[in-house]
């Protein structure tokens, strides 16, 4: 089996990345959401290209992609290879996308060969979350977590998830055909890092080693309104300045605890005038650290922050929980050979978390999970200027086929494959 | 003349505004804009408290409500009495009101009695700026200064001030008639604090020093947008942290510099998502003083301060002016004159700036010019909870009317009027 890729195939996963990028629900920009009209587009296309391979696509229940490329005995069981078709608004080419073009392309690179497993290439429907506000919907459905109540969300439009699965002609009784089957080996995630450490650090490829858990609340500093011109500074209650005096706690914080990252994305403040003091300020906190003990104890001390520059200040503060999400660690046998793998194309090893969530966070729930992750240009994700090199695209097809080769000839592997 | 003033015609004052309240373009709460239809109403409820003083009302050109009692002799110079008619929305029951009742109040406390001047009582038609976003349409009319660029400016309604001038009735061309006679010997405006401060002093009434000079500026900090999730604190050009640390020197600043006041009262950030660092603030600053070069110095170090956290962030900043309006000095002698009455009432003398703009702020362009301030319980204003003391409106009425005998006996006051 030849591991050393030539750059057309590479440049063929970026001309198949850009070709999905058109299937899109808004001319001139990239945006195709859960179950949206491009989406089919998008399931031909990659239907076009897989299908020559032997493999046979089904929609499941939950609109996720799904086709087998077979092993060389029946009934062997499989591995998972896969990301995420659905996109971002005003999104870039390779974000998810990028994962589902590698699997079909590492089939075309084992040309026709057959593995002791069988290869299941997964393009899930839905991860971020954009027209439900509920994310990982497509892999949810392979956990066997498309619930009732994620069933009924709405859209802006009204319509629930229930009918837009309908509306797409697929069969919402068949949702617990879309779970994992018995047996399978485990899931691996391609996806670009969509933060800026691999290109600091030189390095095209890393091993995930965990998700990063993460807290998200949401912060009010509540003072009093008064006219900017008639009260002097000493008999103010200002949410606004309350608000800056926490958000400089909250970077501080963050800047001295290693790995902890804590981002104020978010910040409203009424009455919002030029000539009136604000009387209330409201923030979003999100923070994200490996360890769920450090994330936690980060969050209580900017909680109880909040509240002394608020007492001090006069005013009150509030916050609630928004989101919480502990670490997801991924497989270790899968991270050893992955870096293995990674080692085998001439590059160094190198694990990282991920600060991001992604589909493997959700499967890692019930089989072995590990995601590769790509550099990313600047670090530039969810934006048109997305990118990835075709250099790196090949490392990646390259660490995927050794991954494939290692796995194969792994008597541990086939051991978890007896266990599962 | 009485000076003694009996409760119950300060609650009469207090009656009165609130009855005025009631004409309001909003049920349920204050709201009375630039010859909006429930400022006729509150025009005709004035001339019926005025007209049986002997007083006519005319709505000049630029809808303000004036109405001359006159003088002991025929021709005689007049002195203005007076403050504006317009709220802004949800309003309390005094700002701008308060001053018109207690001229008719003054009147009334005549008792028919002729001075040697007439007084003419004024209700300005727009001060607060909502409806054109441009203040004081009604007093520009009286120095001159409704011209056509203003005349042209439109609502939300994409209706002109000059359409408005038409719509209520009025005539374009008599505008040059509003304005103020030749030989017309000041302006004096009762209004509310708007602030703390004399209910912090425990003094019911001061006299107006100054209003202060004022710089609106808006302040752009535009870094990056990034995954909240995968960039690391160092690797971070966060608009909202630069911001915040830069509130806080605007604040600092403020503190340092006796009588400056310093505010950041909106603030915008995008994308405005929690889960990404903010690529852009915008903010507004408000910064007042008694001293144009103590303002104008404080306003060139924030921006100057705002440059240094850009750059040492990675960031660029970017500003501009929205407003740049001097202080505006009181007349001296009405000063003098004003404290002397403020004495006569049994209180201690007080003089402090006006934060706020006010009419008297415009009229001081053409004509010696003096406001006194009344005491603002919690300094609460441009609020339904708005509120004034029976106690500081007798007072108030009992300082007008000291105010007024001791003009009509002044030979200085006398030979302001000759050169007049």
């Amino acid at each position: 089996m030849p591991t050393t890729v030539n750059t057309t195939r590479a440049h063929t996963v970026i001309a198949r990345c850009l070709r999905l990028a058109s299937f899109t629900e808004e001319t001139g920009s990239i945006r195709r959401t859960f179950l949206s009209p491009p989406m089919r587009a998008c399931h031909q296309e990659i239907a076009r290209w897989i299908e020559p391979l032997g493999v046979t696509i089904r929609i499941d229940a939950a609109g996720n992609l799904r086709g087998l490329y077979p092993a060389a005995q029946p009934n062997a069981p499989r591995l998972l290879i896969g990301s995420h078709l659905d996109t971002v608004p005003n999104a870039g080419a390779y974000d998810g996308v990028l994962g589902v073009v590698l699997a079909v392309a590492l089939l075309e690179q084992l040309q026709g060969r057959r593995l002791p497993f069988g290869i299941e290439a997964v393009g899930f429907s839905e991860e971020e979350g954009v027209r439900f506000g509920t994310p990982f919907i497509g892999s949810r459905a392979l956990v066997g977590r498309l619930d009732r109540e994620l069933l009924d969300t709405k859209d802006m439009q009204g319509r629930s998830v229930r009918g837009a699965i309908e509306a797409f002609g697929l069969n919402l009784e068949e949702i617990p055909e879309a779970k994992l089957e018995d047996g399978t080996l485990g899931y691996i995630e391609f996806h670009m890092e969509q933060g800026p450490v691999l290109e600091k650090m030189n390095q095209p490829l890393a091993a995930v080693e965990a998700i990063a858990g993460q807290s998200r609340r949401e912060f009010r500093f509540i003072g009093r309104a008064n006219h900017a011109g008639t009260t002097p500074m000493n008999l103010r209650h200002d949410a606004i300045a309350a608000a800056a005096e926490w958000i400089l706690k909250v970077e501080r914080m963050a800047q001295d605890i290693p790995g902890l990252v804590a981002t104020v994305g978010q910040i409203e403040a009424t009455p919002g005038a030029a000539n009136v003091i604000a009387a209330e300020a409201r923030l979003s906190l999100d923070v994200r650290h490996g360890s769920d003990q450090i994330r936690k104890d980060a969050v209580d001390n900017l909680i109880r922050l909040a509240q002394e520059i608020a007492v001090r200040r006069g005013l009150s503060a509030r916050q609630s929980s928004v989101l919480k999400q502990s670490t997801v660690a991924m497989d270790p046998f899968f991270m050893a050979e992955i870096e293995k793998a990674i080692v085998a194309t001439g590059c160094k090893p190198y694990r990282m978390m991920s600060g991001a969530g992604h589909d493997a966070m959700i499967l890692a729930e019930k089989i072995p999970t590990a995601m590769i992750f790509l550099r990313t240009p600047g670090g530039i994700s969810h934006d048109p200027a997305e990118s990835v090199t075709g250099e790196d695209i090949e490392k990646a097809i390259e660490c995927g086929l050794h991954l494939l080769d290692q796995l194969a000839a792994s008597p541990q592997f086939h051991k978890r494959t007896i266990r599962a």
